[in-house]
């Protein structure tokens, strides 16, 4: 079952290398070319055999590819485009795989031939790490990899791509532009934004020492600095692309704060109950979904088992 | 190795049901004796086991006992208190399980007769889950678990109280009673009000509906969720009794919060890049430190490893 007879990876991050991994063990390619901006992590990809062959320049990794994924920072995603553009090979399928839709859309849009096509895409898998070492084979099993198909979008290389994807593992969905960029500001840029100051708090706390808050992480915190551990690259690129959602799903949390601090202040406990009490039905209803795992010793990040076929 | 001859654990919910699993693994009590204010929780612990003996009322599970466990939450200690006292045998050990300090001092100590020994305790440890049933033997392994003596504490029966805790697995560790409140308001507190909030922005959205939260709440979202599925008496419990802390961190965090959100509006890159790769730094002073792992696939609470003797 090979999907693709060359997928080109441009960029070799968490995302990129754990699709190498799962391209690998699925046999959902012939041949893996990929390219990373820095010569360090091309030195690392050669060293660890990440891909079958690691090219200088996007510009070559992409020749003759008939799947090419944009794995780069958002922000980096036009400049990528406008160079690979002209390297491109009649009928290829272009993909990204960036946290926000609208603006790669703008990005990466104007600048490809009319010839391939372009179906822009984001995996909901990460972890806090971040590199060609850090990606592994499962990371996409059980998650959802959303697409955000253009109008003139061609049945046939959509359904093709949904295929190596699920190949991959993931869940694939289909989603508008500006209802990706809503939801996502929900579900994961603001709580990305909240968890990196709350770290940023406790780090500026002159009276509460670095080494007390470290120590002390458990219950709590330590959640909050594995998501504020993510690369800053990544999420400066997300914050400045997303900016209105995220700035409107920030007005409210900060409305919400306010009176749940209000409440702690005027010693208003059934409301304070209430509330806590409706937040726990959602947890419920994300382990019903099967998002994730209610053992109580088995967390987070820990493998998932295969999907039955 | 017995510890104690008898230990009362009064409440029977996710700390004191993993310290009665946790002490029958290691033999550190002779007897264990429990109590809850809930008939179905007391009818449920019978029904597994989970104690030697389920007493129907507090004052009679602490008769004899050499150790007595306050395992409820904040709100309930002094009352629990009051209603213990005239039962509690001479030179008994006192201790409580409570996350803010100097609330459960004041609350508990005024009641105590002279010839016990309280030592208020907190351990670093949880889960989302609460109930007899929540419980199991290694939830204390490798976490710390703080104690806030007072003045006049007998040094051997403090001894013998860390011995214990050490034996649950526990790393035991003193603190003064007003910096643990204000240590656990940055570290744990005020990350949970947080995470409450951000749940309950995503619940009240009307745009983005309730499925959708749920179905894409992987990578971020999904983290804030377990944190605010905690149990919502122990949590409006905390706040209200850890409420100056708490608030002084809430104020931190708004401002900060504040200077992020002017930076997202004003596209101010570098700020929140440097801001990002500052957090990420204390992330990996945690994993240095032991209170979590680095694994891409092995998350917050698989199972810990026993420590090395």
């Amino acid at each position: 079952m090979t999907e693709y007879r060359r997928v080109a990876l441009i960029g070799l991050g968490l995302i990129a290398s754990s699709m190498a991994h799962a391209m690998r063990a699925k046999g959902l390619a012939g041949e893996i070319v990929g390219h990373a901006r820095s010569a360090e992590t091309r030195a690392t990809a050669r060293e660890i055999g990440l891909v079958d062959r690691v090219c200088d320049t996007a510009a070559e990794a992409v020749q003759g590819a008939d799947l090419v994924v944009l794995a780069v920072p958002v922000g980096a995603m036009g400049a990528i485009a406008a160079e690979i553009a002209p390297h491109l090979a009649e009928g290829a399928t272009i993909t990204d795989v960036g946290s926000v839709k609208q603006a790669v859309i703008e990005a990466v849009a104007p600048h490809l031939p009319g010839h391939v096509h372009f179906i822009p895409g984001h995996p909901l898998a990460g972890t806090e790490h971040s590199g060609p070492r850090s990606g592994f084979a499962t990371l996409f099993v059980n998650r959802w990899w959303l697409l955000t198909p253009l109008e003139a979008t061609d049945p046939a290389a959509l359904a093709r791509l949904r295929s190596f994807l699920t190949g991959l593992g993931a869940n694939v969905d289909e989603m508008d532009v500006h209802r990706h960029d809503l939801v996502l500001a929900v579900v994961s840029h603001t709580p990305h934004l909240i968890a990196y100051t709350m770290v940023g708090v406790a780090d500026h706390l002159r009276r509460v020492t670095h080494e007390e808050v470290i120590k002390y992480s458990a219950s709590g915190f330590r959640d909050f600095t594995r998501i504020a551990a993510s690369d800053p690259t990544m999420w400066r690129d997300v914050f400045l692309t997303n900016r209105e959602a995220t700035l409107d799903i920030l007005g409210r949390f900060t409305e919400e704060l306010f009176m749940l601090q209000r409440a702690i202040r005027m010693g208003d406990g059934d409301m304070l109950f209430d509330y806590f009490t409706r937040t726990r039905e959602i947890r419920r209803g994300i382990i019903e979904a099967g998002q994730d795992t209610a053992a109580p010793d088995f967390g987070r990040g820990a493998p998932v088992p295969e999907k039955k076929a």
